[in-house]
């Protein structure tokens, strides 16, 4: 097991960071910011850029990213996706993801997984406010749709847009369901409960409100398109 | 509040046989045949024939049948929709109900709203396995939709064929979440709260499987357009 | 299909806005405001009064009023019923909805519906405090209740009222649940199950606190009644 | 607290058998049979006649009831009820209770709090098929339903029977949810939390279909009538 | 039906007010101060205090106390209970209720109904931080609770006390779920079903935190106690 | 649109066949019979057979397999796999599945996975009985796992093989909840949240059992790897 | 690690069973036969037979027995505790564990623990039906439950025992909820939230039924015991 | 029972403190700040402070320190760990604890358990952020966790680690699940049932964000050890 890459270092006495994940699973450890003290994030992305060079932090409320800035003042603070990056990872040619979200309500969720992708150096479109309420919309796109490599689909409420688009192409989807509607919404479990129940066959689902989630998930798909032939 | 029809019968001393309830709610009493024995269930039919000259039983087992049939010869069961109906109610010229079902799983669901509009004396119509899947099929029928009075929309595992639905034309929209489904549909909980969190404006939703409350509800629109001018 | 109406316009890179939405579902496109930024809420509407002479934006806080403000002047903000609303469709002779709340804690869902109806130009009256833990003071308005084309019927905690006016007339019923009550009420649940399992035939039911989904689903039915006899 | 009557016996190793329970709570022990072995049940039941002249079990299958005649001839099943009683409690003067039920499904949750009163001593009388859906039904009883001491109402479905009487009639009301009904009634859930955020005010609960506990706590109440008043 | 006393009072258009309730249920209305605005709560209580010359609010925040006092100076605040009141019912001399409390955490519920019953002129006494995990604390009162006419027990976390309670003594149990604990207790679902499954006989149960209901609940007890030997 | 395979085919009046779906999403319609009377799962796959050559349905009972055999005797059963088959697709060079299970219970629902993969003409290969409880049985293989171009991962109780897989290797993960386990289980419900909540990023999840959906998933991954470069 | 004990061994290609989890879990691996084959069962227990002398199956139904009979006749099947063994681990001198139940409905759970417990050459006493509804039942034993190393509480319905157990004593408590009870215990869920918000500390909770899971629990303790004290 | 401990002091009127539980269980009673008014929080240490010379208050917010610190001015305050400490217990040289954390955001409730055991007298170590998406950096460690005497081991989101831990060592196991995660985590719902569903055996449970919890029952396991031998 030793030529997998597993190694680690110790932050602080309180965090061990696993800086060969990128070799292991295509991708480095994220830093979910949530719950955290900011100055551990500032400490935490600090560790990852010396060795990694580029570091991403989730979830991240204005205060991590001031301490963050106070000690990497390249980082860059995106308040809608409520991500903090420092630097990127090398541009990837092959590969195409789309970032699909059924309303405007949606859009920090369907931000945070375009963010993570252009972190990572996937190319990455987006498609916004095409819920099914009004299907013309989504049906004026098919052509595009198809041509994606992967779909990443960000919708609240009853969750039905994964499975339109599931119907209509044929590229691996990645569903998203959010939080936002209201009631018997139950904070995202009726679009969670809708998107695992599709009717559309191989339609894969993700954590509520988890763009971060479906970003990576899209990576493993792309990653494996970027494989030489002789791998497979 | 004595002219609002408040009277009733009892029946063998463990019923309550509301027999105006045509003239108020528009529809008479029916017979949930479920959890009942299936003497009682002919009693209570024997009784309502004998003073409205028709009945129907929902929910009703072969056993239930067996034994109204005994009473009432002339009853007939319908074993796809679990219907026990005897006689019928006169045909109403205005109006017409459309049963839109996504899968033929649904059946059931949709046949037992079928029942209860025919009996009813209510015109009804069927379009089936028009699931969003395949979204097209649909779509083909878009116009037959727009021209119903009321449209009672069957699903199951997502439910999103009304929120399409209800994208795509105007008339009134009941949606009947169906146990369909297996894992996390929890026996029809996803189909129902996706309904519930429609992002279609102006969908009303009914218990689970419940083919009859859509038909009564739908009934209940019928009627209004019923109503002479000046009663509006 | 070009004959559905379906087209629509892109706003901002951030929305599309489904004008011919009023032409295929008998009413405009509503602004969730709830999750959208102020200036989101602002620039849509904007669009829509541009376009349509009229928006409303619904679960809108008092800066989603004053961003709508300073780009629409007219625009009127019903804190209440949580409603902006610019302009107002032509009124509608035919028909009328009654809403009925029945606690005074229901107030700003009923008002919502009732903002709704008055907006999309439908005739509104509204008789509330009727719980049925007092149930003469709803007896005392059966006349009242009978008359109404279709009844949107609010209530918390156990939400029975519905059940109760279901039985005592005929019109068709929208039940929206509140999440009005507490502890075992878990934000309307409660009375969520309880009006889905209304033992009252044909009483349809919306999201919790939806008031706004009611009015649409009320607005269904009334056109239903307005469309010219050979229409049916 | 010797004198709090807390001794017990044990029965073949497997039980303790708390035969002054009469004494400390006003009513003996009662035989739980459900997931109990019918030759468990009989043993239990022999020693409480031997010790105390009566015994009662609940939730009894047919077999469980063989298992007990065969020991006691003298026991009788009530199927219905799910009832195995020997003996009776010696008749008491004081005290009314009534058991009102919402339908004709609910029979044998009523018949089982019916069953256990007439056990204790208590005198006891049925109002069933009432249900809220035809509230006349329930008015043309208010007088009946006030002169009761304890009123012990069981509904399924919405459950919203226990909150009408609760408003109509002074008596303490004990609220017993079936689990009748189908779909989202979740097997008795939505008529329990129904009855939970009953707006009438002092209406409590017992558990789904639980017309024991129901009965007994009737009889807690029946029991302080019954204390001489010094005793208060 | 018309002695039965229902009459009722249209106030400021928005609340409907049930005076004669307290012949009825043999207590007052009460006014639930949550989600109402204070100058509301201020008008119900001024035109109950005008005609039945006391009133109570439950649930009541500072500002609502405010408000009342502007309107009737005489009114008093309990923060812990959050009840507001004005005056008191008659003195009832038969009767006692006990108020037992398993921690000091669960003192604001317990206060609650201590507040009503002392508002219905009930006879109330309090047992407090006598929690199961230390059981001798509740051993060492047990003749104090059996000489109660009616107990409301209460208690958070797993909700035992009332069926310890309820094995030792004999009077009727009104158990008060609390949303006291955290985590898996879901803000009091675990102590709500505790007590709905308590193997204690005749435990009965009412909504969590609903400290107004069980003092409802137990003062319909206290009631029956009171009627005239010949009305039972 | 029209170049988009959008056609369907009428089937007895009952269903719709959508024989362009594989065209549109890269594969044919599955049949899911669980809920389907036998004989109209025979027509069905009958009508498939004969204008796409192959069919395949699921959740198939011995009596559906009977209706299908008499119709279509070339079919094949699986009874542990519950899937039945009508031929195969065209073997595809390019392109490895494994499918991962923790232990012997999964296997009915890996076996599902596995025969959807191969009918549809994709290379797969088992890794089964390596749950994390032993995980140096996983380990063991960590090269074998890191060569599959997409990883199904099975598994019941908690859960948890996905996120251990995940952290170890780089491909697509595609987790599947099984019904294994008991009490809290909850029917897969655990295993389903603790999928959806993994801490190794990028997994994704389909219901619970459903064995066909992460096939149809992992197809589409596969499917990805076989577009020509261009199409990138 | 390679001293830690980590081999296994294929079993017919569809199990890997851990011989060398008794190394290092302190007890083998055991058999869980709900969903397995009967014929799976045996080979599995065979193979252990063979390596470990001895082997234990949980959850089997007579024909898993019938099939482990034929293969290993010296085995035994314990019906109520639903236990297949085959000989039995040394017994160990050190440590006593003491199975606590509530209700003889909880005995299969109880006997499950026991027999486990029994099986890994543990020390096992009973205490039966000492449930806390008749708590002075449990008071009699208090001294025997003080002389436990570790004690297993079984019980159902609120499952209060655990909680006055932990209150008494000071042993390590391993509470085990079972699904005894109906309606509101939801299948055990009452009771398992009931234990892990007891209010005693360190009450420590395994899952529904789980008798096998608490014995094993239990076992960990009592080896921690049996370290050398240098170990410590 | 007189020489079980079984004493308990008024203080105030509003509590009973329970001055004989450490005897009885092993530990003094903790003080649950949360939910209690700062005044009765240090009222109930100053008791506890001057009859057993230490005291622990836990959930403390600042405020509640604040109130302490005037009262005890020796008292410390944890912000991390939300505990008032004032003195400690005698040391005891028998036994060592573990708590193992799975992330940093973790922290809080891993260090509630660590305090807890360090106020008692135990001796405990610290392993963090050794999660399961890394499993290397928890194999690295497998030899310290086999030589703890308890492990409490502590994670959020899925909550697999005790499972893995518990399938490498044999001491006991006290699993802490936590609120760490988003959407479906339901705050730490997703962990509990991951953990109460543990495939590794012997795996025991305590509530959600429970560190104290765990770290009275890591005790009672440590006290079990420290028993003279013949004690058991």
């Amino acid at each position: 097991m030793a030529d997998h890459h597993f190694s680690f270092e110790e932050v602080q006495g309180f965090a061990r960071v696993d800086h060969d994940r990128a070799a292991r699973q295509g991708m480095p450890e994220f830093v979910y910011a949530e719950g955290k003290a900011p100055e551990h994030v500032a400490a935490i992305m600090s560790s990852m850029v010396e060795r990694q060079g580029a570091a991403l932090a989730s979830r991240a409320r204005p205060d991590h990213a001031e301490a963050v800035l106070a000690a990497l003042p390249e980082a860059r603070y995106d308040a809608t996706a409520r991500l903090i990056t420092v630097g990127q990872l090398p541009r990837l040619a092959t590969g195409l993801a789309k970032v699909v979200a059924a309303g405007t309500s949606d859009l920090p969720v369907a931000e945070e997984a375009c963010g993570v992708l252009d972190f990572l150096g996937d190319r990455v479109e987006r498609l916004y406010d095409v819920g099914v309420a009004g299907v013309h919309r989504l049906l004026a796109h098919v052509d595009a749709l198809a041509e994606a490599d992967v779909l990443v689909v960000v919708a609240g409420m009853e969750g039905a847009l994964p499975t339109v688009v599931g119907g209509l192409v044929a590229p691996p989807i990645i569903a998203v369901p959010t939080s936002v509607g209201y009631g018997a919404s139950f904070q995202g479990l009726a679009a969670l409960l809708g998107m695992l129940n599709s009717c559309a066959p191989g339609v894969t689902v993700v954590n509520i409100d988890n763009g971060l989630g479906a970003a990576a998930a899209a990576h493993r798909v792309l990653n494996a398109l970027r494989r030489p032939p002789e791998g497979r």
